[in-house]
């Protein structure tokens, strides 16, 4: 079991520099987050794109931030449980709290920080009957080793950057590439649209435009995919692999039955100290909801220093905070 | 007269970074700051000391911080008045705000950002029957041009840094320095006490310890200044200056006649989107107080975000604003 002050959830900008706020109070942190690295967005996102709106940072790519922070928070020595998502909560009769995480990890804590971001991505699927079915077998929705490809006949359906990278990417390495869209111009960047309409042209892939996928069939892995075009002619292609790229959909995932305020996918807070309806339990960053909330890093920083001044009354319940600027004392390591 | 969209009364780091958050919603910022230079107590307080709570930056000073910022808003061409202080502020029939300065500088805009940091800082005064009157004429507060003292007899009056910094400095200049400090020992750093000691018993200096003011004496300069110690007995004491170094006071100078709420120094603002109780006024960064606020600029960054949300529809009432991201559409300049 892994003891800790505050247990974050969610080791992007805002629950990082979470614990820096936190340490400055002498409040230790443990950080647990379901992607296998640190950096939320920023590092899945977004990782070598330049941002512009970090105050002080002219320009500054995703990746860089997360090392500057890492950095900044270093003194503080939090721990890290990477790839693991929490899955359930439970108060104690002392009121702190006992996380349990999808691996079985326990973290004991006397308050909960949600920097959660938008929460888990799941991608988006398509309405087929017997989709269940074939998930793993023959479909899914994200190329992870795109090796596995080799030599093989896959359908790719979407029309976003994702579909047309992957079908231009596979194009080289797959037996056959058919790429299915609902329209005929894509959403992706023009030049990769460009790129798609020229391997059609030269027959590298196959281009199936007003078309969507309306059957799947096969015994224990998908074979045969039934697609449909805009007159209604509907076609069965034999194929290996199915992979959907919808786009990923934000999901608050387990967080959504802790019994907490939310509204649209978002945890309510109260602006005073960001705090949910749930005492010690505060949200932070994208997760959270508030009149006139923006979605920023920057309001992320602004809600984790002002939460830190709140949670401190749980953490040390007969100590008297005493606020210090860091250009006077500097910043102390435990 | 200066035609602008949004003026903001104080160039600091928040001020600054408004000129950001605004030139992202295509609006028009001036600056205008009482001090002669851009970066208000960054420049002014604490420009070498290192700052620790920047998020992304582990380690930054204060001057360096203030270029970064001047960078981030470039493309946005902000206009800046310095070196004088908006004395008056004027709203006309059509909601639109004229602000005069102290030298005169007329500035109409739409939306005023009072980002003015502590305010303006004055002198702390000793309670002196003529005080006034010699001001100008053998007292002054502030030491610009140390050359001035040369030759002359000097009274420094104080016991922190300042006081016992000029007195060292100026015992080589002047023809005599006194030193006159109610305690018998310093607030100013170790070091520097230990040399004034030291400057004391070689006669370098004149100490008077247990002592203050009490007196003024002269005709349109002033000529003696009257002494007196822990015993009562006073001296007068011939002078060409007297500097009484007690330190800044943080003013709201002005601004407090403006019509706004104020409470202990600080103008009351609505957290939704840091607005004043005067329609198109904000009050951001430190010179603003609500529940739970702090004195951080990192909250003054995160306030600034949010005013210009709000800010907007006075600067184009009959445009719907578009909330974009900095990562897909870059910043563009004007």
């Amino acid at each position: 079991m892994i003891e800790t002050d505050i247990c974050i959830i969610g080791a992007g900008p805002v629950g990082l520099f979470a614990v820096f706020e936190a340490g400055l109070l002498k409040m230790r942190c443990h950080v647990i987050d379901a992607l296998p690295q640190v950096g939320g967005q920023l590092s899945e996102v977004y990782p070598h794109k330049p941002i512009y709106d970090i105050p002080g940072y002219p320009e500054i790519k995703g990746l860089e931030l997360v090392d500057k922070l890492i950095q900044q928070i270093k003194p503080f020595l939090p721990g890290f449980t990477l790839g693991e998502r929490v899955d359930t909560i439970r108060q104690l009769p002392d009121q702190t709290y006992e996380l349990a995480s999808s691996e079985g990890t326990i973290i004991h804590c006397k308050v909960i920080a949600i920097a959660g971001g938008l929460g888990c991505f799941e991608p988006r699927k398509p309405v087929l009957a017997g989709l269940e079915k074939f998930e793993g077998r023959g479909i899914s929705y994200m190329i992870r080793n795109p090796s596995l490809y080799e030599g093989k006949k896959v359908i790719i359906a979407g029309g976003g950057d994702a579909a047309l990278d992957w079908a231009i990417y596979l194009a080289d390495i797959a037996k056959r590439v058919t790429l299915v869209h609902r329209g005929d111009t894509f959403r992706g960047l023009p030049d990769s649209a460009s790129r798609i309409f020229e391997l059609a042209r030269e027959d590298k892939i196959t281009l199936l435009l007003k078309s969507h996928l309306t059957k799947l069939t096969g015994e224990d892995h998908l074979t045969h995919v039934g697609i449909t075009d805009h007159q209604q002619n509907e076609q069965h292609l034999a194929t290996d692999q199915l992979i959907p790229l919808f786009g990923l959909s934000p999901k608050l995932g387990p967080i959504a039955d802790w019994g907490l305020g939310i509204n649209q996918n978002a945890i309510l807070v109260d602006t005073l100290d960001y705090s949910t309806n749930r005492e010690r339990i505060y949200a932070i960053g994208d997760i959270n909801t508030y009149p006139g909330k923006l979605k920023l890093i920057l309001s992320g920083f602004h809600e984790a220093a002002l939460m830190m001044q709140s949670a401190f009354h749980f953490v040390y319940p007969r100590e008297k905070l005493n606020f210090k600027y860091t250009t006077v004392y500097g910043v102390n390591t435990f």
